[in-house]
């Protein structure tokens, strides 16, 4: 774990994204709400937000952080479903990771609910867009 | 949640795979272990197969499963890191969720490892390899 | 923790009840899913079920178990709204609890997803409505 | 989730209760500490406390708290057991969760250690008592 | 994690000690239960069998286990108190470290009710002393 | 739990130790990375600092701390492993039972990972080495 104990405590901000690439049948199922396991987009939202807050938990030397927001947001593609996790914090260090957790588990949760549709189903292009405050200061991804 | 009380327990497997996309920069210094929170693949293989142990608890629907094995395993590449997760039970739903979830927590930490040397790394491409077991019998990713 | 060692797997099934009542404003804000926090009923029966997986984590003396199925329903009254949560297992004890945490989880995030609007909002009742399965057999609330 | 990262830190407190409904036999069982479980009470002020620590692990909407206090005392009544939870912080956001989840948590292990004598007991008046701090300051349940 | 999918589900049973040294007035403190945090007995019994619960997650390579058993007793000495955990399951795999965890967690929670009075306390000779089932099958520890 | 609420939040450090004590043979196969499971220090490490951010989940009184560094050292002996954990939080409280929790379940950890090579390891004091901040300031174990 990085030793964080003499950084001071600033406001922080994360934002990732994930994008699941799916067929057109999956995909079809999951936006009229038909897949077998009930409303996909309520339920990865949910999930993400609860996984970000299990960050330190699952990431072995991720710190334990106050987050003071969260959220997951979705967008329907042509082949698939883009979602945006962002993550805020006052804290020592950054919340990078509360953001690609939640974006993670957002996926995951819709493969699980779509894979009785489509196995085949790929997670793609889980990275980090923004982040704001800390030393380094803002970084975005380049375009 | 699906309802699986009336179905058999059979033995099931999964295989999934994960690709971390990296600078020349965070591979070499991941490669010679001086990244800078240390063993990043010791580390990842743990989170990974702890992460999948907790998988019903990351994922709403998903059902408690007591595995009988776990591993992830690592390979690099020339441009970055390839990751592959199993996972193993005899129950009465299949154990895709825990390969996938093994997979995805161990490219995070791979993130989390890194990020201090390359904000820009991509998760790509976390899918399903294979599965085994259960009324739809064997699954294979086209080639 | 009461010794199950020698009891046999035998199939079992619990429902249980939880009644939240709440002021008109609530409960149209609720219904009409205006309330500040989004959709509560989605939110509410993903907590219930993702607490039901972990009741051997909460309450002290219960035992892991392997669930095969849980649910929670809702239905809206005049003045509040019944949560019915169902839990399913076979092992050597009974889902009862699994069951009430479930339907209490529930009941708790329609609490908190409906504060701003009233404090007072209060959960009545909650109770098993009938347990199946095991040496005691079933049981039903006496109407 | 509510963004609270704007908001002040302040002091804050909530006080909630349940009351646990049973019959004469399990009541005396309890109170006499011969129930099939041991000392019912100590048994659920821990799980009550322990719960409170995780509220943002069970309520997906909830921000995670430093605790500073978290409590739950008993008092007997001639047909049941009130239980009364505290929980105090200093935060961007109130403790009123983690008071109701004591209180919750403290009541269903009661139910689990006296289910065994009667399986109807009922967890009745699952309510907040009072908070103060924060924006909206004091707030009491009308009497 | 060893692959444990080809092992037949055995009965299996662990018993697992550690001793706490602590000075005599903390030990006269404890005992009386005037310590500063309360009934640390009672606290420290429920603290070791939810932890016991927790093994999977606890330690990286452990299998997740149905426990069908777990308890923890307690026997004052002269200069301390010894502690005596067990666990039972049927399984693919022991409970060995069911019972060490067990064992230990209560011990560190009576070292966190004492430490207020001393500081000094000393968890010794954690220890597994016996484990029967599976195929290496009784072991007891050399007297 | 201790109300900590008046207390000023200072700069804290822990610092705790455990022995574990084996058979020539087993040292030998831990010591060379042929034990069963794989590298143990590396697993056991991250096994320590992981529960280190655990800690109020498994101390029922212990208050939920934001770690700013937790780590884990190793020094092999003629007769065993000494293991060295290390904590540092600003907090209302201080952060022993995180360093004692570290070096007890990294011990732990190397306890699973070589009781198939010998299963009469002990787990040795476990004890406080040091710990400074707070009203009560700066402890040394006696030497």
């Amino acid at each position: 774990m990085v030793d964080v104990t003499a950084k001071p405590i600033t406001a922080r901000t994360a934002r990732a994204e994930a994008f699941v690439r799916m067929s057109a049948g999956a995909l079809a199922a999951l936006r009229s709400a038909t897949a077998p396991k009930g409303d996909a987009l309520a339920t990865a939202q949910i999930a993400g937000i609860m996984a970000a807050k299990r960050t330190a938990d699952l990431i072995p030397l991720a710190h334990p952080l106050p987050l003071s927001h969260a959220d997951v947001r979705f967008e329907w593609t042509a082949n698939g479903l883009r979602i945006e996790a962002t993550a805020t914090t006052s804290a020592q260090t950054g919340v990078e990771m509360e953001a690609m957790i939640a974006a993670s588990v957002a996926a995951l949760t819709i493969y699980d609910m779509a894979k009785a549709l489509d196995k085949g189903i790929v997670i793609e292009s889980v990275r980090l867009l923004e982040k704001t405050g800390g030393k380094s200061g803002t970084w975005k991804v380049p375009t």
